[in-house]
């Protein structure tokens, strides 16, 4: 059975969907895990939940707890005794298989960096965010915010993880790697699309070459490799049009009566479909590249999306897919990832 | 009465949307309408509406039509007497306002520049996307695909042109200026929003500091500036999400029977939404920075789309937006043009 340290002071609702979802992942996902955060607390809560303690759920006391207001680095250097940090520790130290926070995004990319270090051949590690295609599939963008300014053999790297967590975790064969870019020509894009794409179609995988933006959501490609900077922004603005749209929609939906039945009528589809795109189906973004298992859940995140980030911690050790990273990468000419 | 030179070859359905388009300014706008193409296959077109004849509109002969296949340095070399290349030297010789086209954007581009020339204290001519937001004002995006690989010095410069076009055409006294970037401190981002948030802060006019990706579509601000590979990303992640809703919508409102009553009553206001997010009523993207007016829209333009954007290339005149452009560049620092 893996043992998973979950943060319990990191989501905007902590520590309430923390515990709800140790709960139902230790019931459903065959795990031990290990809440990390005040004793005092987390105790309290864990009693109003009676089956709590027959199951295998541990606290590990923390006493201190990173918001999302505080700077990363600000964060690390003064809040020593972080649940965070204890939980990163738990897994360097071998008592847990994995890490999951919903905790601040940039202090746990910075922490985890720290304190379990890179996998050799890794420069950066990369954030992977997973989402749900238009074709029912998932897809994954590599990376959405750990790395802003980054160079040609970066996104090797990032294209390389990337594919060997969608390989492992979707069961894909030989998954789809594209390069976002603007033009699906080789020649097309900045600088640093057309040297990669130069170190990507080198890659002993199924690269399919430059995909644009529209391709994110159609279920062309599986991993789609970036820069952070552009990442990043690709996710937010993704979530500014659903909410353009849901907006507009329901303003539509409300002008006229006929159309308000239909409003009412559909709004259990609504409701699906909201489902449908959920992110905490997918249990959350991987940082890949990292000596160990660390999983960042967004800070909305409700007792499902915990219990599904637990699971993925869980198999994410389970196919070994830092040892594969460190192995594919330590193939690739030394020129390329030093 | 100003003269607008329309570039009758160029949209996917061309020339009836350019033709009827044509019709439809000279009706509503007075303007005295040039189109530019084939002049067998237009006068052949423009007999078919008896009204056309009683209305400022001419034909103006080009042998050659750009496709949307045609590479732009090709066809610039290659079709001399494109309808691109035609329309545009009537700009530059002074018997067009202004010049309108809805074809291949990468040629209209390039085209410009070389025949129009850019403004004095212009590095790089930038296209701005004009789209609505949720608050139901435009909102513009510079650049979104004239330059991918750009300076803080072009962003600067970005920044200044897209505020005067937004100020002259949707009469805002003073536009928030926003710097598209990760996270809203001065330090976030990468090195050139960091280094270009260092000169928009000196700037004259509203700037608002960094804008994220969420930012782009919910009314918060007017310009947003990035570089070209960016906007670009941006524009058809923008697509790409407006069409998985849209089809994941459909599928869940069809799912049963009532909702099937739901989605026949809700159709028309699908309709009117794809109506209030469409953005032919904006009438196209300004190329900023031309010695010369030139609005590319949009491929898949309808009449309205073309008559939107004649008017918008009779309003840039008007307006005397290019003017304004060369004197508020040269107000700025020498070496920040230069």
């Amino acid at each position: 059975m893996a043992t998973i340290a979950v943060d319990a002071m990191g989501s905007d609702r902590a520590p309430k969907p923390e515990i709800e979802g140790a709960i139902l992942a230790a019931r459903h996902h065959h795990v031990h895990v290990l809440l990390v955060g005040k004793e005092e607390v987390l105790s309290q809560e864990l009693a109003h939940h009676r089956q709590a303690s027959r199951l295998p759920i541990e606290i590990v006391h923390a006493s201190e707890a990173i918001t999302m207001e505080d700077k990363a680095a600000q964060a690390l250097r003064v809040k020593r005794d972080s649940s965070m940090r204890v939980g990163l520790r738990l897994v360097r130290e071998g008592r847990a298989a994995g890490f999951v926070t919903a905790g601040n995004t940039g202090a746990a990319m910075a922490t985890a960096k720290i304190i379990l270090g890179t996998l050799p051949g890794v420069d950066r590690p990369a954030l992977a965010a997973v989402f749900p295609t238009a074709a029912g599939t998932a897809a994954i963008l590599v990376d959405v915010g750990a790395n802003v300014d980054c160079k040609p053999q970066n996104l090797e790297q990032f294209a390389v993880m990337g594919e060997i967590y969608f390989r492992s975790i979707f069961g894909t064969r030989r998954p789809r790697v594209g390069l976002l870019s603007i033009g699906e020509e080789e020649t097309k894009g900045n600088e640093l699309t057309r040297e990669s794409y130069k170190l990507l179609k080198q890659l002993p995988l199924n690269f399919i070459g430059n995909v644009e933006g529209r391709d994110l959501y159609n279920g062309h490609v599986d991993v789609i490799v970036c820069d952070g900077f552009v990442g990043n922004v690709a996710l937010k603005i993704s979530e500014g049009v659903v909410e353009l749209v849901r907006e507009a929609l329901k303003d539509s939906l409300r002008a006229t009566i006929t159309r308000q039945v239909g409003f009412l009528l559909s709004r259990k589809a609504f409701v699906e479909f909201k489902k449908r795109v959920d992110y905490t189906e997918y249990g959350g973004a991987p940082l890949l590249g990292l000596k160990g298992v660390c999983i960042v859940s967004h800070g909305s995140s409700n007792a499902n999306a915990i219990k599904n980030a637990v699971r993925v911690a869980s198999e994410f050790g389970q196919h070994q897919i830092n040892a594969k990273i460190e192995q594919e990468l330590s193939r690739l000419p030394a020129e390329i990832t030093s």
